[in-house]
């Protein structure tokens, strides 16, 4: 199984792609972000992600995306922005035919650390011990986007 | 000039097409929503929105297109819903070459009627009056894309 994990964001969105084998074994197939520049209007940054991810969907060829969901927000105009691009993201892997799986921030932390109180340290150096990483992903979104990827295989795998 | 205007929603997506001459005279070409089912993901509504969206542009071919923008929500939920709904328009409108124009309620009411401080009711009558209408357009969400596209039309001819 080949999944796609995804951080969205308008101005840098994270991605990951890991492979999972019969043993739930995961490895990292490739990881990075789409960055869009913020002078741009928010439908060019929309459709620069959109474009990009269309492509790395169709050289990578996932058949599964695990999103991660925002579940509350403290400031409401970063909730609307990663929204927006949230939904481009959900409309790609859709027209793509991937099966698509959302996790929030909690669930994430759960299904890799085994408790929903780790801290993004924690969470960045299981990333890299599950995959057998020498260092972790970097930047961040990249990290947090193979976190999700990684939640989905390990909730699969436990039910 | 024909502005295609939105009011957005994952739910119901109210949409709306006018004609401006060059004196300004604004006329209704076309007015609706597109609905979607509570029961399904997000990502099959908003490939609905996407597809439905994708037809009307392609059949009424407006140039331009008049997004009304949340500026602020109380409720972080439906603000996420909404934005996910606006990043799917605005691609749509990218990816049909349409000038993609922003407006707050509180600037779509001052663009129709003058005054901030409208309510809803007021700005329904405008819309009906502007566009010379026997009724306001139904539903609600027909007649706000409606005043978004009117709003925009009076921007222009103001500047």
């Amino acid at each position: 199984m080949r999944i796609l994990g995804i951080d969205p964001g308008t101005g840098i969105l994270g991605f990951g792609v890991i492979d999972v084998d019969q043993k739930g074994k995961a490895t990292l197939v490739d990881a990075g972000v789409i960055r869009t520049p913020v002078k741009q209007a928010d439908s060019d940054r929309l459709l620069t992600i959109y474009d990009e991810l269309h492509e790395i969907i169709k050289e990578l060829k996932p058949t599964v995306m695990s999103v991660e969901k925002l579940f509350f927000a403290k400031n409401v105009t970063t909730a609307m922005s990663v929204s927006q691009a949230r939904g481009v993201v959900l409309l790609c892997g859709k027209q793509h035919g991937l099966e698509l799986f959302e996790y929030t921030p909690m669930q994430i932390k759960q299904g890799i650390t085994g408790y929903g109180r780790a801290d993004k340290k924690q969470i960045q150096e299981m990333v890299r011990l599950i995959l057998g990483l020498q260092e972790v992903p970097k930047p961040d979104d990249a990290a947090d986007a193979l976190a999700a990827a990684i939640c989905h295989s390990s909730t699969v795998r436990m039910s």
